[in-house]
């Protein structure tokens, strides 16, 4: 079966972001050794550009298009890290954008979503009501009417393939990995880092860490098909409140990912406060669901990591930090 | 004159430190560079072992010591970073520690010192009262039962010259930059640090910041000689809490130092916020200093930095996860 992405697009991914997004550091912690009996090598991309993952993606994405396509823009719709990756990496390719957020997501993030458009008249962000207007048709509209491509957050080629290069440096960086563990909303960053980690470390194990109250992609690996949670799962992890993967993530999640685990969220504010206390960054509570599976919350679904070298994606810091102050100060 | 130190024993103290210290990362965000017209490259040393620069100049002492001297082991006193410093360096070391820590000091402190002296017998924490015992006093009588090599805080060469390394990366790693802030407390990470710098990149300005609470660097040198404030400065920032420069570091300060500037603690705090929400890492409020008087506190007392590129020091990370969730969440 021919699979959506192979390693050669990761590799094409990092030519097109060498020197675009920061090669972020990987961070390691005696402390967390200490606590699990196995050597633990965080990839800060809450430290990317923008404070996600996301960057790499959807700057692989846009960087790609023909040029009538980039002349004309890209449309996206996002209350979370994808408005702002998007948004960032067309100002960055001097391509207009026009964002779909939903008028009662956080005013920072339409804030900083604007932000990265100022000084480009043609890109704009789009408030609807989320109660009473069809995103989807809203898009489809805006889109048709303005010539815009389409941007998915997670379930497109090139998106995946960028979201593996943070695989690709950590074990550039790291050397080769026993384990690698990464968090799953709708699997765009570990189908593109399980890619890249087969590639360079076949005998690599790759996990993917969901919220508990979020386990579509656990659900989906084990019936061998897409299942889709009836409702949008109740979490911290805002980030991978995904209902069902992708086409073509699954697919790549089929091939390449080993296992699902899930933590919970009291475990994502401990690991939170964790992360600030020891390895001194601040991780948005999606980008701790890898952290928190390793340090405390799955080690009974996993096998032994005693000795073993691990991987770990931190995959944002996008908080309000008044919220991040009252998780940590209250920690479950 | 001869100076204390030169920059051959900075370069000494980075071959000494080589993979034993963390080559912390130089982070840098647009949104700095968007508020101030500069360039900014923020050397992270709150990523650093132990949580802060201290590490590179008590390792590069330690290292140093004869053979004798190593067996017999180190003492020194400190309520804050140096105390943790030097108990890991160390134990990284194979030699015995004893540590003065005065009884009241946080209990989380007390905690990681000790904790980076478990499974040597021969090394422990001792806790005065320093209301009722002259530290001093106590320091010679224990380091002359047990013949004890006492670790200055910061007016000792070997530890000015490891904290230059701090530097010495900065600049090989972001390139020569126009002007380097630096915190100062007692002076020793900004005379290596400037030693460093001067060398390196030989148009270079640097400047010291203080809390201006305590500016006992900056009295000295507007003076000439050295300035011991009346009494223990009152300010969040408890790492710059000393009344006088050193002998040595202010010998360093007079040729090396382009001059020094204050923030008051509500700049501080707002840095501290700024930070966390902008580069995702924690700083304790000492490490914020320097970082402070770019972004607002002192510009009026510098050069226009407009257009420059400019070297910033964090220089550690070690607040207690609770206070700092209360600092920021209450900004000044």
């Amino acid at each position: 079966m021919t699979l959506p992405i192979t390693f050669a697009d990761v590799q094409a991914a990092a030519q097109r972001l060498a020197g675009v997004a920061h090669r972020t550091p990987v961070l390691t912690s005696r402390t967390a050794d200490a606590r699990t009996g196995a050597r633990l090598f965080f990839k800060a991309e809450n430290l990317q550009r923008m404070g996600a993952f996301k960057f790499r993606g959807a700057y692989n994405a846009l960087a790609s298009l023909g040029e009538a396509e980039r002349r004309a823009g890209v449309l996206a719709f996002s209350s979370g890290n994808h408005a702002q990756a998007v948004a960032l990496a067309a100002r960055l390719l001097g391509m207009p954008s026009v964002i779909l957020m939903p008028a009662d997501a956080p005013a920072a993030k339409i804030a900083a979503t604007s932000g990265y458009q100022a000084g480009d008249a043609r890109s704009e962000v789009i408030l609807f009501d989320r109660y009473r207007e069809d995103r989807e048709a809203l898009a489809r509209r805006v889109a048709a009417e303005r010539g815009l491509t389409l941007v998915p957050p997670f379930d497109h080629p090139l998106v995946m393939a960028g979201q593996g290069t943070a695989a690709l440096e950590l074990l550039e960086d790291a050397g080769p990995q026993d384990h690698l563990f990464v968090c799953v909303g709708g699997g765009g960053l570990i189908s593109g880092c399980a890619t890249a980690a087969k590639a360079l470390a076949p005998g690599c194990r790759v996990w993917g860490v969901e919220p508990a109250a979020g386990n579509d992609v656990q659900q989906s690996l084990a019936r061998g098909e897409i299942v889709r949670l009836p409702e949008v799962p109740r979490t911290l992890a805002d980030g991978a409140q995904t209902q069902a993967p992708g086409r073509h993530t699954f697919a790549v999640m089929r091939e390449a990912v080993d296992g699902v685990v899930t933590v919970d969220d009291a475990v994502l504010v401990r690991t939170m406060a964790f992360l600030a206390e020891r390895l001194k960054v601040l991780v948005e509570p999606t980008g701790c669901l890898a952290a928190a599976a390793v340090l405390e919350g799955a080690r009974e679904a996993l096998p032994d990591l005693r000795g073993a070298r691990v991987g770990i994606v931190l995959s944002g810091g996008n908080i309000d930090l008044a919220r991040f102050a009252a998780l940590v100060a209250a920690p479950g």
